[in-house]
């Protein structure tokens, strides 16, 4: 191709290992930018831990307005035990997430044949979570009275509106339709949770209507969680609430071998801001530093991204270099460079 | 024993496989109760699907009342698909529960060798979840504005309280007291419900003084979960709220062996009122009548009645039954009754 078009990337490389995977993410990136006569200028946000540390911002509003600019961001990692727990989670990756409306959480699961799953017989596993990412018990509203005393209380408030139901059940739908099996299930917990369960339920049974080719189910929260050690392979879209989508995906990368597989989405639909990338993994402070990260969920975050940006085929050239270096995978260690350098060849070949 | 003591026994059957576990349960009880020096005086309640049709009752307040006055409740199931979902499981299961002051869930999960587990590697799997039975997101405190329209919005508030929390959680440590392994685990989500989080977790810092022999770790759920599949063998007692809970004994059961086994007890260890005793597992609505359900949760569910009554040998006695029980399947299939004899022949051996 030759028209050279530049793309805008905010990169938030943030805690632990988030920067190391980043770092991998981009090289990929760039290995595929130049064969699909694109290019990608970032700008690097030095958010996280030490910036709070300095500073104690997590992400001002002059940041966050600049960030905004970008056609999208890609995010490292965020979270160190040396900042207290929700500080930087709640004012840096939420906020991004909620201000920016992110609310379409892209969470796809698939066993990868030559990756050992904990499950016996996993089967042939590859469905999406569809993860609402603006509302539900996420969105911080809540406090506690009389902290420290024995007559302390404390409260969550989710809320959870038609707005905000129907066009995340209307993305799921969509993204079922698109899929060669063509079936959307349901996970929420309408038989405690009866006020946002029945919303999520009645807006389901109306969005249906107007996808008359998917096959629709429900399970409650905890029989999913059944289902998804026992069938995993019965799954093709789940569409959820913002909490249940997050317990349900981290249990979903452990059953398709592993954390460090799997990518995610925070997407803006609509395009009224720029869409976030991101490993589902943690900032692993633990093993931070040490090259020991698989940087392989930022590399295939990485993909949604260019998906994102109507760069299908060079998401794909990430896609399957992936797959290909997963394949050959031999239980020998290498650095999170080196796996990071034979992707990057692979989708430049 | 010569001092034959009676109990009275409340017992729910409810809806769908309900009455067919029940009746393998106090086949089994009955087996071991004589010879324990014990009788059990049983009063059956109709509560559940039908009752609630014919007429539109869930659970009176006389017939609480008078449950109340039982030394234990045995109970089968309760939901039917009939049945508007939340209707049964309101304001019947969680309106004996939260009456009752059913503070302490407990949830015990032990892999059987025999039993197949869809884990490849599972270990050596024996601990008990702590769920917090009377606070958190199943209060029922939310609601609904403008339903069914485009500007509905529903909340559901989770409320949590220093006496709450604190109650079950010096339960939970005294329980990994008394284990071999003394190891406690809290489950939360305390980087995103803060206020929520930060009491379970200052809490927990709190009482630990008391119990300098117990090792304390602290997981979010969405992490617990990855563990359930892929390190089941690290927990030993797990606390967490009463929706956490929910969830991550489901995956339990289904890791250990399936629902067919996890048994529970909604217990008030202040015996301010009776206990009660149930199978982790629904209704099951599509095998009901059919002599097809594993009654073993049913039955396990009355070894901890036992236990709770103080009758630790008998409750020895129907876990013994049920361990050699299980050792022995071959995988030919038995009737739910079948099941009952053999390991009510046992217990009473
Ligand atoms: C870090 C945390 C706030 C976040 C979440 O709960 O959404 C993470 O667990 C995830 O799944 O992206
Ligand atoms: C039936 C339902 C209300 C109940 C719960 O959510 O507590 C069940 O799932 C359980 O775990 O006992």
């Amino acid at each position: 191709m030759s028209t050279n078009k530049n793309f805008t990337l905010a990169v938030v490389p943030g805690d632990g290992i988030g920067p190391e995977v980043t770092t991998e993410a981009l090289k990929v990136l760039d290995a595929v930018a130049a064969q699909h006569g694109v290019t990608f200028e970032r700008t690097e946000y030095d958010l996280g831990a030490k910036r709070w540390h300095a500073t104690g911002e997590t992400l001002p509003d002059t940041e966050l307005e600049e960030i905004r600019k970008h056609d999208a961001i890609l995010l490292g990692a965020v979270g160190d035990p040396s900042v207290p727990s929700g500080v930087l989670e709640r004012g840096l990756l939420l906020k991004l997430r909620f201000t920016l409306d992110h609310y379409v959480n892209l969470r796809p699961s698939k066993i990868y044949p030559s990756v050992g799953s904990p499950l016996a017989n996993p089967g042939e596993v590859d469905f999406v979570v569809v993860r609402e990412g603006t509302e539900g018990p996420y969105i911080g509203n809540g406090g506690a009275l009389r902290v420290g005393t024995p007559a302390e209380i404390a409260t969550e408030v989710s809320v959870n509106t038609a707005y905000g139901v129907e066009r995340v059940v209307r993305d799921a739908f969509a993204r079922a339709q698109a899929r060669p099996r063509k079936k959307l299930t349901l996970v929420h917990k309408n038989n405690v949770l009866v006020h946002a369960g029945h919303l999520w339920t009645r807006t389901v049974d109306k969005v249906k209507a107007d996808f008359p080719e998917i096959a629709v189910d429900y399970l409650h929260v905890d029989a999913a969680t059944i289902f998804l050690v026992t069938d995993p392979a019965r799954f093709d879209v789940i569409v959820t609430d913002n909490l249940f989508g997050d317990i349900l995906t981290d249990l979903a990368a452990a059953i398709t071998g592993g954390i460090g597989l799997a990518a995610s989405g925070n997407i803006n639909p609509d395009r009224t801001a720029p869409s976030m990338f991101e490993p589902v993994h943690g900032s692993a402070p633990d093993i931070a530093g040490q090259q020991k990260a698989d940087p392989t969920a930022a590399i295939l975050s990485a993909a949604l991204l260019l998906e994102h940006l109507g760069l299908a085929e060079a998401a794909k050239a990430i896609e399957d270099a992936v797959t290909a270096d997963i394949e050959e995978r031999t239980g020998s260690v290498r650095t999170t460079a080196e796996v990071g350098d034979a992707i990057a060849k692979r989708a430049a070949g």
